[in-house]
């Protein structure tokens, strides 16, 4: 950008420089991409040439599989001087990833120091407010006056992330408020920190807390960043938005896949043998599951035998409830996600998706009977259809809706598998409920 | 909180005095979730006792079936002063949703400036960075030296919303640079803002790009605001990290309910018919998809006559390889929602789940086999059972990766009825596969 100095004319090939600077300063999620695509010996040299720090910034930006990976191929001592970089709850994600023997040869090679703060923050539970939380917070004493808060901070702010907020505490480390940088601008010259917060409503989260309510409460309140404290207040470190996009992210791709038997924590970078592991025990179960409808079928051999049209038709009615239950259920999944769990409104949720249900049902089953009747002239099998349809169709609203909240309320993750007990249910419940009033009204 | 004034001795209870400050200073966020659980008269009656501003920023954090409910039965002079307290961004949305009438009527009681504003940023489509961006960026000569930059903030600042960054322009208006409240703390009191942004590799989006890719940029880079320009590189707006938290949990709910055919903004709290709208044409898409699974069983029927237990195990056939393919169908469309889009990367990651089908084929087909051959001792049902399985399951797993793939090329939103679709394919592959091997091997 050498041609925007001392007032020289500005053209607009100074995007052309823009973009040579863009080469010389890589940033640190661009490099992590870059590294994610090298051999694992490449990864290592090209890391081993980067300035410690820019090497952390540029790991902590890695997908965790990758992450590990690396630093299992880096001597301790190299591995332990990049831990010291990071911010300490990247840090404390990666060491968490990491078997016993390595976590503890990185973290004896680690300065004592920062050491005694990575093994504070590795009692956390990982998916609560304490263990997401960054522990660099910017801390003022609430008796100071902005101007020497400012001052402060010009001497501190170069080692914390992003502190747009600074946070005052009382004689007790008590947190008694907040400030963003923008109220310090704003303040008077001379005004008390603890003025400016006097009528604020100071939103802190317990070290305890899920992660996912964290990122709901800053979503909620459009923070930046959230401190969390312990049951006395005293503050322990402050969860950050970036941190939350993470979090959702994450929580959004935990549903999805968790749904229908994939792991919580799979990608399309996963080894195929970590997929396997996650996702076989779910589809044994779906066997059994399906080898329960199977078994409905069965009973009804006879039946079917005698008129093997009933084998093709009863897959509609399954299938069309299956399909009923699952908008449901991605409608209750995405709400358990998003909002703060209610549970009053949790099963008037349910009323809304069975009335939704009898709607469709009855659409769907009056046009099937219809069609089938017109088609086949036959009344009793379309009526058989018909009646089956939308009963099952009733029940895949039902059971869509509320199995998400049955897992909640059995302390289990509400989407887990919910896709694939559901279809149990509406496939076995729909042939039974197809093929017992065919067998009645059309063999009776 | 007087007690924590003048150095009084600071007690513990100063956290009840807390407690009644929240009461009385209630978070728009809070203000808002009240007002949905109040009548329609009720809400109205609230918002008008409230000042304009807090009226205005409540409406902004209310769900936007409410927010149209409610200000469509406020006058349109009252609504219009709303809209004139909102950010821009929050007021084209809600401009948006509601009734062409409803929305001409409210701009012409705008004020003209403010008028002016919103119509420009409702020609923007409102999936892209154009449409989510607000328009009341703090925007800086780059001559400026750091101080001035600091006295002109003071001045400003307090109309603008979240100000962490400020944004330099050259005399041409072409965006320069993007200082933070913190670079300016920490700059030297004499320095230009121009050497500040240097070496500074400026990441900015333009305004046609879509809202997705937006949030991934925020999300990729930690940003806590993005710069929207246009194709000369002036600056139009800011997208920021709250916008992009709720186009992440908007993108998450889509790609989970449009997936088995529910709306995309359907929420727990949509009235009932909205949701029938949305899901109808879906279920009659089913029904016309599983008619065709249906019609493959229908050509098998005097098989089927002659062995009534090949209806029961073609169930669990199809139901295997369909939950494969949604396992397949979970991770790709959870991948593209959160990666930037590569096409060679994506046709790699249908290969991996192709390898994870094949294994998890081989081991529940054999699993099948055996189960069915100890059992049974029918070595050819059991035969037909374990190849079908793991054709089938195969299927499930190439079309389970490659259907949001296909959308992708084409188009199409990657999640939308992918479900459907996927199952359809399954269960006629399976029904077909089972049905012919069964009809050779076991009655040919």
């Amino acid at each position: 950008m050498k041609a925007k100095e001392q007032g020289m004319p500005q053209l607009f090939e100074v995007q052309d420089d823009d973009r040579d600077e863009r080469e010389l300063e890589q940033h640190p999620a661009d490099a992590a991409q870059h590294i994610e695509g090298l051999d694992i010996s490449d990864q290592v040299k090209f890391v081993k040439q980067l300035p410690v720090k820019d090497a952390a910034a540029s790991i902590a930006e890695m997908d965790s599989h990758d992450q590990v990976e690396l630093v299992g191929a880096l001597n301790a001592g190299f591995g332990a001087r990049i831990l010291e970089q990071m911010a300490p709850d990247d840090a404390t994600d990666l060491l968490e990833q990491l078997e016993e023997n390595q976590r503890k040869a990185l973290l004896s090679n680690i300065k004592a120091e920062d050491r005694a703060e990575l093994k504070t923050l590795l009692t956390f539970d990982p998916d609560t407010a304490g263990g997401v939380m960054n522990t660099e917070a910017l801390i003022l004493d609430q008796h100071l006056s902005a101007d020497e808060a400012v001052q402060t901070i010009r001497q501190e702010v170069e080692d914390k992330e992003i502190p747009y907020y600074a946070y005052l505490v009382d004689d007790r480390d008590s947190l008694t408020g907040v400030v963003s940088l923008r109220d310090l601008l704003l303040a008077r010259r001379g005004a008390q920190l603890k003025d400016l917060v006097k009528t604020q409503n100071l939103i802190t989260v317990s070290y305890n807390i899920d992660k996912e309510e964290v990122a709901r409460k800053i979503a909620h309140y459009n923070l930046l960043a959230l401190p969390v404290v312990d049951f006395g207040n005293r503050l322990l470190g402050v969860v950050t938005v970036d941190d939350v996009i993470d979090i959702i992210h994450e929580e959004a791709t935990e549903d999805m896949q968790t749904m229908v038997g994939a792991g919580a924590d799979e990608t399309t970078d996963s080894p195929v043998n970590f997929s396997v592991r996650k996702r076989l025990p779910w589809l044994i179960i779906n066997v059994i599951n399906s080898a329960i409808a199977a078994y409905v079928v069965h009973l009804f051999e006879p039946t079917i035998s005698k008129m093997a049209i009933l084998a093709a038709l009863m897959h509609i009615v399954s299938n069309q409830a299956g399909n009923t239950g699952q908008q449901a259920l991605a409608v209750m999944i995405r709400q358990l996600a998003v909002e703060k769990f209610d549970r009053r409104k949790a099963w008037i949720a349910v009323v809304r998706e069975l009335k939704i249900g009898i709607v469709n049902g009855v659409m769907i089953s009056l046009g099937v009977f219809l069609l089938l009747l017109v088609t086949t002239q036959d009344i009793r099998l379309a009526s058989c259809m018909g009646i089956a349809l939308i009963f099952d169709m009733l029940v895949g609203a039902l059971f869509g809706a509320s199995i998400p909240l049955i897992l909640k309320e059995i302390g289990r993750d509400p989407a887990q598998a919910s896709s694939i007990f559901l279809t149990t249910i509406t496939d076995a419940f729909g042939f039974w409920s197809f093929l017992a009033l065919a067998g009645w009204m059309l063999l009776g």
